[in-house]
């Protein structure tokens, strides 16, 4: 898009400031900002874009006005709300769950890749390949209850703090997109996240930290299996079966099997987003379709490799999408 | 449930006067009736125990005091919400939209079972068996784009009607259970529904019909694939790949899976209801599981095989649901 180097700027300077935008995030969930609505946002395009679209498809009257019922935004998480360098903090929760994983099952300490993981070993482990992080997945986000995992997830994101940072994850969320999410449901909007990441992951802490119910958040998901514990009581099983892939091609189909409608706005930042984008961008009358570009390495993380920064497996903005971006505006 | 028998002659009384329900219900959806909440049911345990546990849960200080956010309540649609005999209303669409299929595929007309069907002869229609049938819901349900299928279903409800009662489908809605759905969400419960039925088929007509959203249609779901028209356009194509059975345990499951939270009351009115109608049971604190029986032949219809109501393949209510649902009150 054509405001985005501007949007990019503005849109990762939260991170410093996290805690004080959470903070407010959770307390001020339904407020109507009076005056400016969007404070940390620098004034420029990108900015008067999100107003205008607020503007044109809030007001009655208006050519472009959509019903309450009909505004749907979607957000994707790791790299547009949180932080997602130098790793996804779900891969951050998988591996930190291993050595008890290993307790309760010992038969795996002598086995790759969980040798390596309680090696503690940070260079091998940074180097563990796609199939090996995918075992490590299993064993950590599956044959537990649906409950148990919950519990699991709570715990550690109570204790475990990001090593750059030295903050919970949680708190490390972009104070200019937590506006955003704030400025659209004052206007009505409901705002769901569409993320790659696990979707019963992110539920335990989407409404704590975004004021996101559980229901409105669109996820990678695995099947659970219903079936009854000891005491005859219903239990639900988490199972490594693929249900929904929700990243590239993976999240209009999420839409559209979670939510089933189009949304009128969507926020990502790599090229797993740009199915979304274009989807949403595709339906009438008045849509909003951004990327955040995260080039600022001192208050955050700068990577591509558009526009000549680094390249990076991990929320990947090529300089095709930018181009792509800058053409459709 | 103890109340079961009296909670059946009510709830199966709204078939002849639906369509006055149903106009109340798409304008008074938030209204919060003033005196008599269930006016059309009568008064004894049913009603009371819907009552006491709205009060129970929503009054500040109850120690069953249920957060807003938290008060989720599902319904199964065919047999709970609105008329399932003497077959699904998705069967009917789906049977009618074969001559459509048949004139695009006319390789079809002489290959069975779309020859019986397009033959007319009831009685002949009556005696497919399962794997024809979901031949006939293959073609009917797939292959076109999610948006070319909403405009097909929409086009079917305007004018298709119920043989007996010579009205459009969704009038044949029960009308104490739509006063159910309005007392629940004017307490600040979100209503969804959780059906055996077609996720898709449903969400077309569930917020006209029952004023749920289709984010709020949880039902037996199809895939779809991402891609683009002649013109670079994207479209989602709906496939044969069965994403989600949301019948028995598939309900359940299929609640983790779009909602992520536990009900705290649930409504069915069939085996296929029982899992959802368990898991709702096992949370803590005040839930509310009720089943619609229906033994009113001439209002709507009787079957059973429970108390010795004719049986039935459509919306079976056995002898063993009937007791258990007695002796667990």
């Amino acid at each position: 898009m054509k405001m985005k180097s501007n949007m990019i700027t503005q849109a990762v300077s939260g991170v410093v400031s996290a805690a004080a935008g959470l903070i407010l995030g959770a307390g001020c969930a339904t407020a109507q900002p009076s005056g400016n609505p969007l404070p940390s946002w620098n004034d420029g395009p990108a900015k008067q874009a999100i107003v205008d679209f607020v503007k044109t498809t809030t007001t009655k009257g208006s050519p472009k006005f959509v019903p309450p019922a009909e505004r749907i935004a979607t957000f994707d998480q790791d790299g547009t709300l949180w932080v997602e360098h130098p790793a996804y903090s779900q891969l951050m929760y998988c591996l930190d769950r291993v050595p008890a994983v290993v307790a309760a099952k010992p038969e795996l300490k002598e086995v790759e890749p969980f040798k390596t993981v309680m090696s503690g070993d940070r260079e091998a482990i940074a180097k563990l390949t796609l199939p090996e992080l995918e075992k490590i997945a299993v064993v950590t986000l599956t044959g537990m209850t649906a409950e148990q995992f919950q519990a699991e997830v709570k715990q550690w994101l109570a204790k475990a703090k990001d090593p750059r940072w030295k903050r919970p994850y949680t708190q490390l969320t972009y104070q200019p997109m937590q506006e955003v999410l704030r400025y659209l449901r004052a206007n009505s909007y409901k705002t769901y996240i569409v993320t790659g990441g696990g979707q019963d992951f992110v539920r335990v802490y989407s409404e704590q930290t975004y004021s996101i119910p559980p229901e409105q958040v669109v996820g990678t998901a695995l099947g659970t299996t219903y079936g009854y514990d000891k005491e005859g009581k219903p239990i639900l099983t988490k199972e490594p079966k693929l249900l929904l892939n929700d990243d590239n091609a993976g999240k209009p189909e999420g839409i559209h099997l979670m939510i089933g409608r189009r949304p009128h706005a969507a926020f990502g930042n790599s090229t797993g987003d740009q199915q979304m984008l274009e989807y949403t961008k595709a339906g009438d009358g008045a849509r909003l379709a951004m990327l955040v570009f995260h080039d600022d390495a001192k208050r955050e993380y700068a990577y591509g490799p558009a526009q000549g920064l680094p390249d990076t497996k991990v929320g990947t903005f090529p300089q095709a999408l930018y181009d792509k971006a800058q053409k459709e505006g």
